[in-house]
């Protein structure tokens, strides 16, 4: 099995790129193909690079809010190197932790969309009670239509059954209200949608049905996921630095912090991006994960191992079933 | 100074709102007015009742969806005819812990909007990172245009400035990412008016500049905060218990958790929704708040300590007069 790595997308890059694939090839015996500055890496590898492969991609990634289409196709930087390796079947999957809205811009003009996708959707795991949840659309369309989400359903559902191991996994569209009937336009035309599609659709949801677990899927337009992910980092990251703070508050306080130190390390670990490691682009050609910016090694490694997982099962042709039914499905509707 | 206090409207009325009755006339010194069924309030209250007004309201409120304007406007439950005491000027300020949504489809057919203004909105105060910051639209408009969220920037930013006694509050538009140009189609149309409105406004914003403190004012339209505010609830009571759990699991921890419980209690404080009391729905001709439905007695004293403190700053008057030089700025540029 082949993934690409893109050393060139961490925060820090190459660096935790490098040790992920020195790490990556100690756990599944087989290095990623490391795309980047070949003769830098190759420095910074040193004798530890004998068995990984490194592909040379000479030009840096510069996204800016208005990169031409000709420019998106042609780059020679590390993620368009990496993803034409994929396109033309010299790898199985893809993993960067660079720009989102550039890796996607990037996927969709190399690779294109599987057939019958009208939008790729950026997903990511949610830590919820009990487990994980697939949070879709998290920041790919800002503006949605109702066919959009009824695909991110298909689509996240596939990937909780394939990639979760989750049988007949419920389905919840996120709104303002638990009735049907309440939402935005947007949420009361997809409603219909998804209570026709075949899937376990439970209606509406909120918060506290996202994160109580009783859902494996949440839909959503990229802009409301966008927010509410980030929201939910921020506010998780607001709680955990506050707790911090009031143990530090007296010596009674200190004491009982050491004491109850590994229940906040198994807390830390489940609310930690690094254990989850990437988010698919679900619908483009090709099978894409996105790691946090800050990812290090480890997370990196654990976004390899997700991709491994992904090419194993056989997502990518799940996936492409799954809208094709979907679509075939609303056709037969429609000519009802 | 006379508070209206709807009797029906905490999920467990009217035993709260009375206990909130008796505590509201020992720390202010006079009793809210009580509103809903006399006889049954006046035989709970007993001998405790003799300070206390109440007037009777003898219908129960039935929220549906498909409430009839002419039933609003004649409704003698006790959001309707505590509202109509607003509106006759026997009184100055309404509190209720019953349906949001219905509050303000009864206040809008009570009392109207203040003049000027498009569309009323929910706010909230969230717990943020060394203080408070008011968002809002919370649930009131899950379809929002523009010129609504100036306006709803507007109100927010007096409501920060009077209620919290911050000066020149910093207003954020909320987006799926910080750089101007980001958002859906309704924040890149929101956002030069913003830019020209005259507030203290610091741009797009994230979750992690929201719960950061880094602006005092966080707009969005009520689809998009409804989501955002009941994910935020969700999460912190996700980590709460999951601290409780992990705490639990071993001899070490639990003392630990027992030594460190002060810390927790500090934080519990802050996080939690009783200590702000009510959302004010801003726009409404008439100071309004809703409280939380699990609102108990002690809510429902912080809602009622709000309004008076928003009657004794004359904040309808502020919100009038942003809400005019708003319009006469907005129709000066159109002149142009």
């Amino acid at each position: 099995m082949r993934i690409v790595l893109d050393t060139m997308g961490s925060d820090a890059h190459p660096q935790p790129e490098i040790e992920a694939a020195v790490m990556a090839l100690k756990e599944f015996g087989e290095s990623p193909i490391l795309v980047g500055p070949g003769e830098r890496l190759r420095g910074l590898l040193g004798n530890r690079g004998e068995r990984v492969e490194i592909v040379d991609a000479p030009e840096v990634f510069e996204m800016s809010e208005h990169i031409s289409g000709s420019a998106l196709r042609s780059a020679k930087n590390s993620m368009g190197v990496g993803m034409d390796l994929l396109k033309e079947g010299k790898a199985d999957a893809y993993v960067s932790a660079g720009n989102t809205g550039g890796a996607m811009a990037i996927a969709l003009s190399r690779l294109g969309r599987l057939s019958g996708v009208k939008r790729p959707a950026l997903s990511v795991l949610f830590p919820v009670n009990g487990g994980k949840c697939v949070v879709l659309d998290i920041g790919a369309n800002a503006e949605c239509k109702p066919e959009y989400l009824l695909q991110f359903a298909l689509m996240g559902a596939v990937y909780a059954e394939h990639i979760l191991g989750v049988k007949n996994p419920r389905v919840g569209l996120i709104s303002n209200g638990e009735e049907a009937g309440k939402g935005n336009e947007l949420v009361k035309s997809t409603y219909p949608l998804l209570e026709a599609s075949g899937l376990n659709f439970v209606g509406n949801i909120e918060g506290k049905e996202l994160f109580g677990g009783q859902v494996d899927v949440a839909v959503t337009d990229g802009f409301t996921g966008n927010v509410l992910m980030k929201g939910a980092e921020a506010i998780a990251k607001l709680i955990t630095d506050r707790i911090r703070e009031e143990l530090m508050a007296s010596v009674r306080t200190k004491i009982g912090g050491l004491l109850a130190k590994p229940a906040f390390r198994e807390l830390a670990k489940d609310l930690d991006p690094r254990e989850v490691g990437a988010a698919p682009l679900l619908g483009v050609n090709g099978l894409v994960f996105v790691a946090h910016g800050r990812s290090d090694a480890k997370a990196l490694v654990s976004a390899i191992r997700l991709a491994r997982q992904s090419v194993e099962v056989g997502l990518l042709d799940y996936l492409r079933t799954a809208i094709e039914q979907g679509l075939s499905q609303l056709g037969a509707e429609a000519a009802e």
